[in-house]
């Protein structure tokens, strides 16, 4: 009876996760193999003949582990964080178990009303424009990843740009107009944004940030007379909160009012660093949000709510609805007009039940409980940046308006060079894992909080581990 | 202590699912609620403090469950299936815990090795062309929906028509380009391809099918002489195997050869059939797969798998690389040259670890397992034809080469205004769930064996409320 095995087998299960959880910090924190390592280890043709759940379990540690790169061992601070919380896990339990496809309202009512109401919560703990709330004429829905949220946006964008220009010019086609499209984005956004505009077939221009890796509205404002001149149509942009390389703030106001002067669909990517606005004293980053015209982050990123859920706000949900009307008789039904279906707002038709994970995780811990975390990983990232200033051998580069749990560093005076060696150094002692970044021509390392696990002693060791790899490496 | 939270909050959500799905049956198999439901019954805030996990729990069955049409109700019989089983749960239950993000290899070596070994283990278990297994050019990758597949077999054929077209003529843009090209389907194809057009900037024509649905190799021929006599650009065709509304073929094998012949695109979306083809009999139904340059089935539709593992092969996987030329410093790494990185075969550059469902389904069922799983579904439609087939007021329509687990049928001699009645009436019934479709101007009702619960008393019971609502229906 599946019921019975669902209860056993899952519970051998959770207890290797707990097991795993508590023992991660033991582990080589980045995987040890070499490429092809596991197909030696398994067979090369699938099993004909069923086998007993606990052979599975009893090949993990032996086939998979040493595979596994520990994106939550407390030595691990490269990229950006991904979250992991027993909550999100049990939710997903459930939405497995359920297992309905909620691409219409009726295809399961509770998928797209749950999703409706956790991406209120959540708006309104951000202090969102109440535009983006699913009361009015926009709403919420849950991603996959920021970067499918980037590529609706420019869809809807694309899609609201070619109907006005139509409407000039009757004659006018779609590849006509792409190729006086123009959209914007900083030299320091995600390279999502360079696929979606590959994909969506949009010349993409990059900004030039600042010194502090910011992109302004003046330096906007320039680039769009510059287009106009060439004939260019410039009618989107990225800004983004909390860059990749830098965790740089592009400035939302003066980007904003270009926007609403250029008539420019302005996208907000805050994958990362929009997890900080459920506390208050971040939310001042968000001004100029109320120019926007779409805004996402990834809760899968910091919030304790397992990938995938990227969180993304519409101000005017019909431009999604118009560029994506394609509606056969087997996908309608009679609640049409009165309830939102998801499949107008996002690329795939299929959509899992993943607002249970937001639901779970915000009852579980609270936004109390979840302002802490944030909070403590930022707090971290401090700490790590008291600990390094003490050497002077380091300098500190490309402050943010907020620095949240990212810290960038590089050797003083020193070439990108030597920085380079220093980074592959700490990566062959294999003790902490980092990675680096190429910004404004410098090579520097990055340092993420990235583990729920992470606490003043590793940060701590991993500061000992620079030290010591440092002090290794210049004496050679 | 979240390991102990884990696994003691974890077994209750266990049990909660085993519990649900022993209960399944009893429930309406249809959300049986108002839009709007669910806002009266939670807060319009999301709680400050943290609650106690049974508090959550006890509110599903009073808020989620009312809102549930039940996927796997063996009363449910709309739409195509969805997979779910204990095991993809429980792979779940160890990818959530893991939470590694296998955008590189580097990120987690066993995340990308895994996939490329069970994908080629389905690839042979389903006798595919070695030229879509990983040790050659090409190779198995899981995409999250059977609709992203088709946009990123469609990006990489624009990419590789592009720079064919570019070394013509190296004024060519891409806009100009994009107004010339034109790509193809079926007019019975699903909405996800209009979908994938409509986000590559490509004119779709639609081929009008046989009387039997399926689209064939001269339909197009006359359509590509056509177009290019229009000074068009053929270069990209969807052929599906079984098709949403009446699970028709579209012959692979003259589709095949016009498509050699003139240079196009061939993928094949197979999301649902393509299931089938794990077992030796229906694998004739691929004849013709070897003019395919990508093949797509959705294992989360009816392999056991739960959603979201959409099965995508690609015979040249150099042509995806291309077409996603996206490649900033934090993300290298040495390894680079030697294994594949996933990120540059899809859109999203996030992924979970979804081939450990595949692996463990793999094992728990072993291919005997899932070949009886198959075969089961298609002999409980084969019961339902029997049943129906006595009863001369009806007519089975639209009869494909395989039926599988899809039967279409309507009231024989009848308005389609009629079949609607009969549609709406077994709807308002609520006992079973089915949903419509409409082909050649037929207005036709489809049975799809959906639950993995389904066995033949429910069949029995299916047709014994068709036939009452039709008693009803035709003395009112
Ligand atoms: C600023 C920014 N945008 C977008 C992304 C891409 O996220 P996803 O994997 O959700 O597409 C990242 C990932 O680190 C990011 O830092
Ligand atoms: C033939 C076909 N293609 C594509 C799809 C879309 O699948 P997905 O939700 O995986 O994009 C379906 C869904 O039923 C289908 O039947």
């Amino acid at each position: 009876m599946d019921s019975d095995a669902l209860v056993s087998c899952g519970a051998m299960m959770l207890q290797f996760v707990a097991e795993y959880w508590r023992s991660i910090e033991k582990r080589p924190v980045v995987a040890n193999v070499q490429p092809g390592y596991l197909r030696q280890l398994l067979p090369a043709q699938a099993p004909e003949q069923a086998e007993s759940f606990s052979s599975i379990i009893n090949d993990l540690e032996s086939t998979i582990m040493p595979g596994i790169t520990h994106w939550h061992s407390p030595n691990f601070y490269a990229y950006f964080p991904t979250a992991l919380s027993y909550p999100a896990i049990c939710a997903d339990i459930l939405s497995g178990g359920i297992a309905c496809i909620g691409f219409s309202w009726i295809a399961s009512p509770a998928c797209t009303e749950l999703e409706a109401i956790v991406m209120d919560w959540l708006a309104k703990a951000m202090n969102l424009p109440e535009f983006f709330l699913s009361t009015g004429n926009g709403g919420g829905i849950i991603q996959g990843t920021a970067s499918e949220a980037t590529i609706v946006a420019l869809l809807a964008a694309r899609s609201r740009i070619f109907k006005e220009k139509k409407t000039e010019d009757p004659t006018l086609t779609l590849g006509r107009l792409l190729d006086q499209l123009i959209i914007y984005c900083s030299d320091q956004a995600h390279s999502s944004v360079d696929r979606a505009a590959l994909i969506l077939g949009c010349r993409l221009r990059k900004i030039t940030s600042d010194s502090d890796c910011v992109m302004r509205g003046e330096q906007i404002e320039i680039a769009i007379a510059e287009d106009r001149a060439q004939g260019l149509i410039p009618f989107f942009i990225v800004a983004t909160l909390g860059t990749t390389p830098t965790c740089a703030f592009d400035d939302l106001v003066t980007i904003g009012r270009v926007c609403e002067k250029e008539h420019l669909w302005m996208h907000i990517d805050a994958a990362y660093a929009g997890n900080a606005f459920i506390c208050p004293e971040y939310q001042y980053l968000l001004n100029g949000v109320e120019y926007a015209e779409s805004f996402n982050f990834n809760p899968h990123k910091w919030m304790l709510v397992n990938f995938d859920c990227s969180a993304m706000y519409l101000k005017d949900r019909t431009h999604f609805i118009d560029a994506f009307n394609v509606d056969p008789l087997y996908l309608k039904h009679a609640f049409q007009s009165s309830a939102p279906d998801y499949r107008h707002w996002q690329i795939p038709l299929g959509r899992r039940f993943r607002s249970l994970k937001l639901w779970f995780v915000f009852r579980s811990f609270g936004l109390d409980g979840l302002r802490a975390y944030i909070r403590k990983h930022i707090q971290l990232a401090n700490y790590f940046i008291s600990l390094i200033s003490k050497d002077n051998r380091f300098e500190i580069v490309f402050t943010a308006a907020a620095q949240l749990g990212l810290v960038c560093f590089r050797l003083k005076n020193s070439s990108n060079e030597l920085n380079e060696r220093l980074l592959k150094a700490l990566n062959d002692d294999k003790r902490i894992y980092l990675v680096p970044s190429m910004v404004k021509q410098k090579y520097i390392l990055r340092l993420a909080i990235c583990s729920w696990l992470a606490d003043e002693k590793h940060v701590k060791f991993a500061w000992d581990v620079i030290e010591q790899v440092t002090n290794k490496l210049l004496s050679e």
